[in-house]
């Protein structure tokens, strides 16, 4: 029997690759002659550029550029090289913002403090050193071998602390270079998304994610009106996506990026339909298993997947809190709760692991024929 | 140079196939050194089955079923045995509703006077029709060697002239097989929808399509009502894609049908993606390049797969109306006005075919390289 595991990050817990190998761990103990096949997946918020990694290869550059607060953080971005038509190879550079700029990179009983001032400086900074690469602008020392300009740049968004409109980061690509600006000439600059939000108004970036970022309402209204004065997102502000990560959606935008689904994008480069096309069952999973699960791209891309080939889905999640008509709606057959399983929600957190892959087996003890 | 042609349908002019084999038509005609693919695409609704069969192959099968206002109708299923994993192929049908309950099957005038009664029977008897191939209730006379009962029926929807909350199609499911109903007994039963609409409310069925099928405001409020009395569909009418098709998308989740995308279902099935690796410029199109556009699923991915890719894609539309920030936000460096390029709207009306060839030639010459 062929076991297809396509997991999202478990919340604060594990991440989307860490999951999948607990997952695939506990089938395995359980079931140790089924073919286990591992797809963690990822929108464009964290996860992003690991997720990506394990499907493509290609090469992670580590950047220290400035953090939400502003202090020195460590980021990465990942260079692929692929192979085109007639030898017309490109080079992509894939940036997950929430790196320098995540809600995770801020302590929780900061975050009313600083939710004003959180800056996606250093989003702009990777950008930069993404677009240097392999040029003598580098901030490496030694060129890799084949290196060539990057021809795309794709952002990823989701996960963000900041509010700040890509103010930041529209600052930091004016100032790179000793004053310069970064050169985005010939750059087709992509913005991996999967929020549908413009920049203002009550399913704006300040009103719908602000105070989940930490914002009270006086601070959510004080976000709004920065938003709106900012002159430079004006022209770009209804446009769907606008109002991803805090409006960093919109600065993108201003500078001509396309969007597109994040999920979409980790669907087709981790090869989601080849392995759905070999499964005889399919485990998915998240941190909570609740309505925002099945509005979501992520869970409902691997569910309704599986649906369309007649294959049976089950979800294993830190919680579950779907009703049974919801859950089939999307393609999922059965939820397995892991705080049920280990018996508290504490459990289940401080020994994620172990939690999961206990769970796991146990679900593979119902579902392997 | 390798040129992917990729649109959806031209309106009531052109359906997908005919417009990418226009537009590759004029291409050649103008670059005949250039590789040119086509890639013609649908969502759930017309085209459907037309677009997967060129793309999956399989066997189309025929069916005369009761039609929206009760007449006899010719309508289609494309029958396709998938090679799953350990020689466990499945049977997939694939139903397109528009082919017994669509709007193009009621003529204008009749529009305000049937919308109130125009019924979705012929979907029930097109699924009815599919799950009875390969068994002895088998409508045709010989069972075809190899013959095998469906595992998967997948319904597309979209383009319904129906507001029927899919009352006729649960009728016909239990009149089928002289009263003794359609045993659906491990079937997975699947509805291909974009829509992401409730079944009632501001944004459901009634009020958001009633309209555009010709009901008046009085007949919109009458439609709600009738939606809202129908006990069946109660328990799934605020599951995302309740509203599609004038409730047909209820029915079907009253059934334990998963909602999945008929546009990512098509990109996946006819390979559009490892199409766009190997292009060197996409070509996408459709009747009328609007907002609806770029909120759609199809454009949207043709363009956002383009850029992520670092390659240009245009657009050629039978008339554009979009400005060029929302046009660059989705992917789409220019778009062509068919009407603009031949002169008036009429003209691109009637002479569909030939307007686009000589548009598409037009293209050809500004972007092959």
């Amino acid at each position: 029997m062929r076991v297809l595991i396509a997991p999202d990050c478990f919340g604060g817990t594990l991440t989307a690759r860490e999951a999948a190998d607990a997952i695939a761990t506990g089938w395995h103990e359980a079931k140790p002659d089924d073919v286990v096949v591992q797809r963690p997946l990822a929108d464009g918020g964290p996860g992003f550029v690991d997720v990506l990694h394990a499907a493509t290869g290609g090469d992670i550059r580590y950047v220290t550029v400035t953090g939400p607060l502003g202090e020195p953080v460590e980021a990465r971005w990942l260079s692929v090289h692929t192979d085109g038509p007639d030898a017309t190879g490109r080079h992509v550079a894939y940036i997950e913002s929430a790196e320098a700029c995540g809600l995770h990179l801020i302590p929780k009983e900061l975050r009313p403090q600083v939710c004003e001032t959180a800056t996606t400086r250093g989003v702009g900074e990777l950008i930069a050193a993404a677009v240097a690469s392999g040029t003598d602008a580098d901030d490496n020392d030694v060129i890799p071998a084949g290196a060539s300009r990057v021809d795309v740049v794709i952002v990823g968004l989701g996960g963000s602390g900041t509010t700040d409109g890509g103010a930041g980061m529209l600052a930091a690509l004016a100032e790179a270079d000793d004053g310069a600006g970064v050169d985005l000439t010939g750059v087709s600059l992509v913005a991996a998304s999967d929020v549908e939000n413009p920049l203002l108004g009550p399913h704006g970036a300040a009103r719908t994610f602000g105070p989940q970022k930490g914002a009270s309402p006086e601070a959510v209204e004080r976000l709004e009106a920065k938003l709106a004065a900012m002159d430079v997102l004006e022209p770009v502000s209804d446009i769907s996506g606008a109002g991803a990560a805090g409006g960093l959606g919109a600065a993108l935008l201003s500078l001509g990026a396309t969007v597109t689904s994040g999920a979409g994008l980790v669907r087709e480069l981790t090869g989601l339909d080849a392995a759905l096309d070999d499964a005889d069952v399919v485990v998915t999973g998240e941190g909570s298993f609740d309505w925002q699960s099945l509005r979501g791209k992520l869970i409902t891309a691997v569910a309704g997947g599986a649906a369309e080939r007649g294959i049976p889905c089950v979800a294993v999640a830190g919680q579950v809190s779907v009703g049974r008509r919801e859950m089939g709606a999307a393609g999922v057959q059965e939820a397995y709760s892991v705080s049920e399983h280990v018996g508290s929600v504490q459990k289940a957190m401080e020994e994620a692991r172990d939690s999961l892959v206990t769970t796991a087996s146990h679900v593979a003890n119902q579902w392997s024929r």
